[in-house]
């Protein structure tokens, strides 16, 4: 795995415009061992990865209490593991391409965690599926006819399965729809909120929407629902877009090239910034008033986060007096060296 | 003339770091005819032009009742006439260089002017000096023993000559020695202010160094000193370059390319806006942090003035809906197209 690049299914994800990326989680536990945050002494936990035994032999296991803290961190940027998951004697099961990931004695015993991009949630859901499916020939779950699938925090009970899709909505950003839109979704039993940072406007206007409800709902249900939400989402982003460029074409163009400029010439860049800069290219593109052949959106994304640039900082053996402006630093030059300034 | 591209003088003006320009005005006065605002026919002022005569055959005579509008805001904006030079029956004698100007009828009956760059001030002086000479030889001046030459405005009474020198101080302007600086002036008689627009921070952070009094001073003494403030003011204002070098190398850096690739590929911009990059690309420039081989600052500083983008909307027939957002567009254009943008 290496972890200083982004994750071979990113690095490889082609780029279309709204629909970023989508990922399937399960939540399992297993009968007759204690959840793990009721879990005081580490042998209950050694017993579920006894358990697992071989099961994930084909993947690669890392251990968080092998990992420096800015390895963690990476894993955390990656999607790989959650922030939460970085207590000692906890283990991850990850694939070649870092799309698949069996987080194990985190909130819940394991979590099994498929993504991807260009790629139906339903077949990630299947993916995910037949993880479950291998694993339930190994282990007993803890399962209860009435309630389905027992977790450590209620809100999963049911099916265990959190499914979300990662949308870029610039459009509906600019033009104040998100609020009105994700209280309506709210009533459907579905969330949209943004992956990156608090406020109102999240890193690079990138929302994830995802199933609130675990019970109540087969997987199927919950996921053709999601899947019909975002084409509606999708096609009210695009008539936005329209509106944009039938009526505000000079405006768009200008900013739109503006933060191109920036990416290019800038010498020093906040997060909040770059992704700003990234999610106006992206749009000026999809729009076709800019060209940039090179520019990955989802790739750069991920670039521009913390634990990455500190990694490159790393490599490179650079010396710098503030870590905070020597990332702001390194941000900006990967960006002037990736679209092509100097 | 070639009235919509910028005076051969600030064309073929070499750049300088700190310095631009300099000119020098002499207000004369014809004994025995009323000063111009205290005129109600225009007898007395055609008086004044036969009394000329011949004197500037060699320069263009421009009469203001010829022009439209827009060529004579050209002319307010390359400092050919004043802003006040738009009444009717008034003239001006231009020479081919555009950098004499002998305006007649304005406040005073004659204004003679030099202006240029790269060359002593004492030489511009000289060079209005020996018009002032030749056209003493024709007309008789309105001249005091006492008061010295006198004017329609009491605070040119004396010499009548007000030198100025424009200088570019971006790093006084950053580090707000502009306030400090204009009040110690101020008390020898001399002023610092913007050329262009009000507010703090004039336009392209450009200023004019210009003598107050006109009375119990020579010419000559006058010359000598604004020249020696001079000198002091551009050495505070590369101390303070240095300073910004030193302690700031990044943000300046930073601050300079951004700019620079605003400029690049921006769609519209404001007057403000366009002098503030072309202004910070010049202190790039100077402080050798950027690269830019044709840059021109006094001549693109020219450029981006509404009149001259006014003329350039005329000449290529292009259809607005609104003149300002057209002139704003075309700013643009124009710098993405000067600094080698698309």
């Amino acid at each position: 795995m290496a972890q200083n690049n982004v994750s071979p299914w990113i690095e490889n994800a082609a780029e279309a415009p709204v629909e970023m990326s989508a990922r399937i989680r399960l939540a399992r536990n297993i009968r007759h061992i204690p959840f793990p945050h009721m879990v005081r002494d580490g042998d209950a936990l050694d017993e579920v990865l006894e358990k697992l035994g071989a099961a994930f032999d084909e993947y690669q296991k890392v251990s968080m209490n092998m990992l420096k803290f800015e390895d963690k961190a990476l894993l955390v940027e990656k999607h790989l593991i959650s922030p939460l998951f970085t207590r000692q004697g906890l283990h991850s099961y990850i694939n070649e391409e870092e799309s698949v990931s069996i987080m194990v004695n985190e909130e819940d015993h394991i979590r099994i965690q498929t993504m991807g991009a260009g790629i139906p949630i339903q077949d990630l859901y299947r993916e995910a599926e037949a993880i479950d499916e291998s694993l339930e020939d190994v282990v007993d779950y803890a399962f209860d006819e009435n309630f389905g699938y027992l977790t450590a925090c209620p809100t999963n009970v049911g099916t265990g399965m959190r499914a979300s899709i990662m949308l870029h909505l610039p459009a509906l950003t600019l033009g104040r729809k998100i609020e009105r839109l994700s209280g309506n979704l709210n009533r459907f039993g579905f969330t949209l909120r943004g992956i990156y940072g608090e406020g109102s406007v999240p890193l690079g206007q990138i929302y994830q929407l995802s199933n609130q409800l675990t019970l109540g709902q087969t997987e199927e249900e919950i996921i053709q629902n999601l899947d019909e939400l975002k084409s509606q989402i999708i096609e009210e982003e695009l008539e936005m877009r329209s509106r944009l460029q039938s009526e505000h074409l000079l405006e768009v163009k200008d900013s739109v090239h503006r933060s191109y400029g920036i990416l290019k010439h800038a010498y020093k860049m906040s997060l909040k910034e770059a992704a700003k800069c990234l999610s106006d290219v992206k749009l000026g593109i999809d729009l076709g008033v800019l060209e940039q052949k090179n520019f990955k959106f989802q790739k750069w994304i991920q670039l521009i986060q913390p634990a990455f640039l500190k990694m490159r900082l790393n490599e490179q053996h650079k010396h710098y007096t503030s870590l905070e402006q020597a990332v702001d630093e390194e941000r900006a030059t990967l960006m002037r060296e990736l679209s092509g300034g100097k």
